[in-house]
C-alpha cells in the first residue's frame, strides 16, 4: 500500500513501495497494514498447520487456498500435517455462528515475516477473510515467489456487504451463482441477494405449489438440491443467501398457475417486456395469505438466512384500484390509500415471516410509519430513505449509488458511501446503517454477459463496503481493481476474455482487432438510454456491440489520469502528452476499418457512429493539445464545450470513454 | 465449398466462392453439396414450421437451435408457429430409436432456396444434424445476415464417431462434460466415451458399493442425477455415452474402499503418480465376479447405451505373478500365462454384460482368439489391431492416431484415416470398421486447460470421421476449422480465450503480449517429452507456460504454407517472403523482453529457452530468405539442417511451431 493510505498504516521502519503492475494488490484494503521489507519464499515445502480451533469449512478452506496458491506459484505443496515448520499456522478460535448473522465475527490478524505466516481469528469466516488476503499477497521476483512481511489487522466496516443477482429476468445457471460466489469471497463480500421471482421469471422449485416453477420459469429454474448445494456453497466461503420473493408487485409469474391470488382474475402468462407491469397478489382475501404462509414454510427450508427479502418495490396499485372488492376491503380497513394498503400487506407478511423466525427486508417502498421495528429497509431511490429509515429506527442497506446495470464507472461506485462523508445521522441512526449492497439488474444481461458487468467494478464497491471510510484514492484503486480483476478470474468469471470473445462470435471469426480497439475506448449507454433506444425484452438476444463493450474501459481513467497531470503542469507532462497523442491518432483509421467489417459482419455495422465521432473527439483531443503551448483561440472552450456535449450522447449504444479527458484538457485553466 | 472437392459437389450453374475467412464454413463437409448463388435473407420475421413428425427432442433441438440463430444475427425470431411462409419447414419422418445405437439412420436432405429451407430426414437425430449444417451455412454481407442458396444431401461415412474424455486422472465437472456434449454436437460426432475409473479416481456414485466414489474419488464424482441428466442430455443431441470402467488393471482407486477384490491384500491409496501398476482385480475369486455383476447392474440403469467398455488395458500381471493362489487357478484353468488370464477374466465380465444386455468394447489387449465375436476392440497400440480384429469378424473403432494428449497437430490427425488408401480388407472387414475416438487423456489436463486440447483439432477428426475419404485438402481444412473454432465458443468452450487467460493468471496482470507472442508460434511438448522432463502427478498445479500454450498455433500452418509458396516460385512469392521475414524479424525482442518479465513473473521465465531458440530460428529463417535469389553457400543444406535438428528439441516445455516452415525454405531444390 502506499504512504497516502498512512491513517490506516502503522509503517514499519523499511517499508516496501509496491510499484504499479506488479506485486501485491490487497483489494479491500486492510484496516491496519504494517508492510516490512524481508520475503518468505513459498515453494513446495509450504504447509499449513492448524493450531487452533478447525472443522470441515476450515479444512475444505484451506484445501482451496492451497489449491489457488500452487496454481500461482506453479507447484504443489505439502498437503499432509508437516513435521519441520509451517508456512502457515492458524489459530482459530471458534466455529462462528452455526446459521451466519450479520454480527459474525469476520476479523483477522495475519502476521508474515521471513520464518512463516501466522493467521488468527475468532471464527472461521475470519479465517476465511485472512486466507484471502494473504493469497492477495503472494508475489513474485527473480527468485521465486514470496509473500512480503507484514503484519494486518483487519475487519470490515459494515457488516452487510452484498450483491444483488437478479435470476428473474434472465435465468443465471448454477455455475454462474457458484463461481459470482467465488468471486465475491474473494474480494470479503457476505451476503448473495438472490432475487428469485419477477414478472419474467419464477425461479424456484416448489413442491408444495409446482405450478410455480412448472408454468412460471421456461423450464429455468433451481432445484431443491441447487438450492441446497448453493446455500451450503456460500456458507462455506462466509456468504449469507438472502433470497428474495418480490411482492405483492413484480410478481406476473406467480399468478401463470396460481391466478387466484392475484387481484384480476386473468389468465396470465410470464411477461417478456420489462417495466412496471399491474398484476399484483390480492392484498383483501385471506387466500392469499395461506397461500404465502404455505411457500414460506416451504423455503426456510431450503434457506437458513434470518432475512428474508419480500421486494415490496414498483406496485403501481392499478389491479387493487380497479377491483371493487379491494376498494372496499381498504376502506373496511381505514386505510387512506394503496401504499397504506401495501403497507396493511407487508404488516401481515411480516408476521408469517416472524413465524417462521425470519426478519423482514424490503425495498424502500415499505418505508412506512407501520412497518415493523425490526424490519431492514433497502434503499434503491436514493439514500436518503436509510436516513429516514434510522430516524424512525429501521435499520438499513444502501443500494442506490451501486446499480451495475447503470454501467457506471468503477470510480463513481467507489465514491459513494453508505455513511457519506458530512451525513447527519446521530452514532445511534449511523449504527443502523448495516452496509451496502450492489445491484445486477437483469433486463439487458445474459448469463453470457453478466460476468462483464459485475466484475471488476464489484471489487471496487467490495472495497467501500469493507475499508477505512477514508480509502478513497481513485489512481491507486484502479491500479489495483486491474490486478485483483485478474486474480478473479481464476474463479472461472469471465469478463476479462469478455469482450474478444464477444467480438469473436458477433463476427463468426478471429480478426475482430478493429472492433477490440473500438470498444476499449467506449462504453455501453447507461441503462435508461438502452432501454429508450432500443426496446429490449426478455427474448432479444443480448449479443451486440453493447453487450461486448465494458462498462468501465481501461482507457478511461487512463485518459483522464494523462490529461490530469497534463493541465497540471503541461511543460513537464511530456511522457503523458506522448500518450494522448498517440491514443487520438489512432482513433482515426478505425472509421473505415469498422465500415470494411459491416460489409460481412452486419452486426459490426452499429459501431460505425461510434467510429466516426471517436474520429472527432481524437481530432479535437488532438487540438486540445496543439492548445497547450501557445494558448487557444477565444472561442475555444466554448466551441469545444459544445463539440463535446455532443460527442457525449449515445453513439448508437455506445458512449466514447474519452469525453472526460478532452474535457479535462479543453476546460484547463489558461 | 472449394471446387477442389468436385467429386462430392455437384455444382450448380452459379457456384459461389468462398472467400477465406468469411462466408459459410462447412465442418464436417457434406457428402453432397451444390450451392447456388441466391440468399434467403434471416431477420426476426424467420419461424420453423414442423410438417412432419415432432417430440420432444425435435421441438429441444429447435429451440435451441433458434436461440444460437438469434444470437447469431443480433434478433429475436419468431416462436410461434406461424401464419405466413416459414422460413425453415422440418420434415422428419420418425423418432428414430428409443435408445441409440451405431445404426441410426443420421442422414439429412437440406434444400436452402431464397424463398425458404426445408430439412429432410429419416429421425430425429438426422434433423439434428440438419440443423447444425443450417447453423453454419448463416453469412452475412453488407445488406444483413442469410442462408446461401444450397442443396445437401448428406449422411456420416463412419457410424461411431467418438471423443474420450478421460475424468479418472482429473475430474472434469459436469459443467465440462455439458459444454463438450455441445461442441460435439456442432461437428456431427456421436460418441462419448467416458472414462470414469483410473488409478487416481473412481468417479461415480454407487449406492450398491459406495466405498467407491465415497473411498475412491477425493470427492470428486459424479451423482447419479449428474448422470442421468448428462445421457439425457446427450440424447437429446443425438450423442450416446458408452461409460468405460477400466479393468482389470487401472483400477487402484476401487481397491481403497474394497481391497478384497484386488490380486494382492492392500490397503490402497488413490494413486497420485502416472502410468502402469500393479493392482488388478483378482481373477480367481468367484466374489469378484459377483462385486462385478452387482456393480454392472447398478450401472446399466443409469447407462442405457448398448455397449459397455470394460477396458483391459496395460495389465502388467505382477499382482497375479505374485498370489500363489491366483498362479494355481490360471494353471488348473489351462491357462498358460497372464495374457490367458486376463482372456479369461473378459470372458466372464463379457457372459455379466451380455446377462445385462450389453455388448463388451475394449482396448486392443482384449483381442484374443477367445474373446466374443460380438465384442467390439479399440485399437490405441496401432492400427494394425482393427484389421486383426476384423480378421477374427470382431468390429473394431480406431484411436491410435488420436490421441489429443500426444500435441500433434490437426493436420496430423486429419490426414489419418480408420480405413487408411491401400488397407488390405476385404469389403466384409471393412465393414467392421466402426469408426474412430479421439482420446483426451488427462495425465495433463486439467478441467482448465482441457478445452484447449480438445478444441479447436477435434473438429478436424470429426471431418476425418463424417466427411468421404477423399476430403483431405489440409489448406482449406484450417481455413474451415479457424472459422469453426469460433463457432464452438458459442458452447462455452474456453479454447480461444485459452491462451491469455491462463497467461494473465500466470502472470498475475494483464500487460502479457511478449508471452502471448512467444504462444502464437511455440506448442507443447509432446506428452512423452513431458512425461521425462517434468515427472507429473495428479497433484501437479496444470497452470504453467506449457498449459497456456496450444497444440497447433494457427502460426504453423500459416508459416508452412508460405514457405511452400515461397519455395514453388520464389520471385513469384514476394508477399509471402515479406510476410516470413516480418514473421522472423519479430521475433528477435521477445528474448529480452521474456526475460524482462522474468524478474517479477517466476512462471515467465519458462520462456526463456524457448525465446533464445525463437531468436536462433528466426535468424535461420531470415538467412534462408536472404538465399532465395542468389543461391545458398556449399555447406548450408548441412549447417541448416543439423541447427533445425537442435531447434526442433524440447526448449523447456515447449517446442518451436516455425521449425517445419525453415526446414521447407532450407531443403527447397536449388
Amino acid at each position: 500500500m502506499r504512504i497516502r493510505f498512512a491513517p490506516f498504516l502503522i509503517m514499519a521502519t523499511s517499508p516496501i513501495s509496491v510499484q504499479a503492475q506488479s506485486g501485491p494488490a490487497l483489494m479491500p484494503v486492510p484496516a491496519e497494514l504494517n508492510m516490512g521489507a524481508g520475503k518468505m519464499r513459498l515453494d513446495s515445502s509450504f504447509s499449513v498447520a492448524i493450531a487452533g480451533f478447525a472443522d470441515g469449512r476450515l479444512h475444505r478452506a484451506v484445501s482451496r487456498a492451497l489449491t489457488r496458491l500452487e496454481a500461482r506459484i506453479g507447484q504443489a505443496v505439502r498437503r499432509d500435517s508437516a513435521s519441520g515448520r509451517p508456512g502457515l499456522t492458524l489459530r482459530i478460535r471458534g466455529a462462528g455462528e452455526p446459521v451466519q448473522t450479520p454480527d459474525e465475527d469476520e476479523s483477522y490478524r495475519l502476521t508474515v515475516t521471513s520464518a512463516g505466516t501466522e493467521l488468527e481469528a475468532a471464527t472461521v469466516v475470519g479465517g476465511l477473510r485472512g486466507l484471502e488476503t494473504l493469497l492477495q499477497l503472494v508475489s513474485g521476483d527473480a527468485s521465486g515467489f514470496y509473500l512480503p512481511e507484514a503484519v494486518i489487522s483487519d475487519r470490515p466496516r459494515f457488516k452487510w456487504r452484498g450483491l444483488l443477482v437478479d435470476a428473474g429476468r434472465h435465468f443465471m445457471p448454477p455455475e454462474m451463482i457458484r463461481r459470482t460466489l467465488d468471486g465475491m469471497a474473494m474480494v470479503k463480500l457476505n451476503v448473495l441477494h438472490w432475487h428469485l421471482s419477477e414478472d419474467q421469471g419464477f425461479r424456484v422449485e416448489s413442491t408444495r405449489y409446482p405450478r410455480l416453477h412448472r408454468l412460471g420459469s421456461d423450464g429455468n429454474y433451481y432445484s431443491h438440491t441447487e438450492i441446497r448445494e448453493i446455500v451450503s456453497y456460500a456458507r462455506d466461503r462466509g456468504i449469507r443467501v438472502v433470497p428474495e420473493f418480490d411482492m405483492p408487485g413484480h410478481s406476473t409469474s406467480w399468478f401463470v398457475g396460481y391466478p387466484e391470488h392475484a387481484s384480476a382474475p386473468g389468465p396470465y402468462q410470464i411477461e417478456r417486456k420489462f417495466g412496471v407491469f399491474d398484476p399484483a397478489f390480492d392484498p383483501a382475501s385471506e387466500g392469499t395469505y395461506a397461500f404465502i404462509e404455505g411457500f414460506v414454510a416451504e423455503m426456510v427450508q431450503l434457506f437458513p438466512d434470518p432475512f428474508w427479502h419480500i421486494g415490496g418495490d414498483e406496485v403501481n396499485g392499478r389491479q387493487w384500484s380497479r377491483n371493487p372488492r379491494i376498494v372496499r376491503f381498504r376502506r373496511a380497513q381505514g386505510l387512506k390509500d394503496n401504499d397504506a394498503l401495501q403497507a396493511w400487506f407487508n404488516r401481515r407478511v411480516g408476521r408469517i415471516l416472524a413465524r417462521h423466525g425470519r426478519r423482514l427486508v424490503g425495498w424502500d417502498e415499505i418505508l412506512h410509519p407501520n412497518i415493523p421495528r425490526n424490519a431492514v429497509i433497502q434503499s434503491w431511490r436514493g439514500t436518503e430513505y436509510l436516513g429516514r429509515a434510522a430516524s424512525q429506527g429501521n435499520a438499513g442497506v444502501l443500494s442506490a449509488p451501486w446499480y451495475l446495470d447503470h454501467q457506471e464507472t468503477a470510480e463513481t461506485h467507489y465514491l459513494a458511501d453508505p455513511l457519506p462523508a458530512g451525513n447527519t445521522l446521530t452514532p445511534a441512526q449511523a449504527a443502523l446503517v448495516l452496509g451496502g449492497e450492489a445491484c445486477m439488474w437483469a433486463e439487458h444481461v445474459s448469463q453470457e454477459t453478466v460476468d462483464s458487468r459485475i466484475w471488476p467494478r464489484m471489487a471496487a464497491v467490495a472495497e467501500r463496503f469493507w475499508s477505512p471510510a477514508s480509502v478513497r484514492d481513485v489512481d491507486d484503486m484502479y491500479r489495483r481493481l486491474s490486478l485483483v480483476s485478474v486474480s478473479l478470474e481464476r474463479a472461472g468469471l469471465g469478463h476479462e476474455a469478455h469482450t474478444f470473445r464477444m467480438l469473436r462470435l458477433l463476427a463468426g471469426r478471429r480478426g475482430v482487432q478493429p472492433l477490440h480497439d473500438l470498444l476499449a475506448v467506449t462504453m455501453p449507454v447507461t441503462f435508461g438510454q438502452r432501454s429508450q433506444l432500443q426496446k429490449t425484452t426478455q427474448l432479444t438476444p443480448l449479443s451486440g456491440l453493447v453487450d461486448a463493450a465494458r462498462p468501465d474501459p481501461w482507457s478511461r481513467s487512463r485518459m483522464n489520469q494523462l490529461a490530469r497531470r497534463i493541465v497540471t503542469d503541461p511543460k513537464a507532462a511530456e511522457t503523458e502528452r506522448d500518450e494522448l497523442t498517440r491514443t487520438f491518432t489512432g482513433w482515426r483509421p478505425l472509421e473505415g476499418q469498422v465500415a470494411t467489417l459491416g460489409d460481412s459482419m452486419p452486426l459490426a455495422r452499429d459501431g460505425m457512429a461510434a467510429a466516426t465521432a471517436l474520429r472527432q473527439l481524437g481530432d479535437l483531443g488532438l487540438e486540445a493539445l496543439s492548445y497547450l503551448d501557445g494558448g487557444a483561440p477565444a472561442d475555444w472552450k466554448v466551441r469545444g464545450n459544445a463539440a463535446l456535449d455532443e460527442l457525449a450522447r449515445p453513439q448508437g449504444l455506445l458512449r466514447l470513454a474519452g469525453v472526460e479527458a478532452v474535457r479535462i484538457l479543453v476546460n484547463r485553466p489558461q
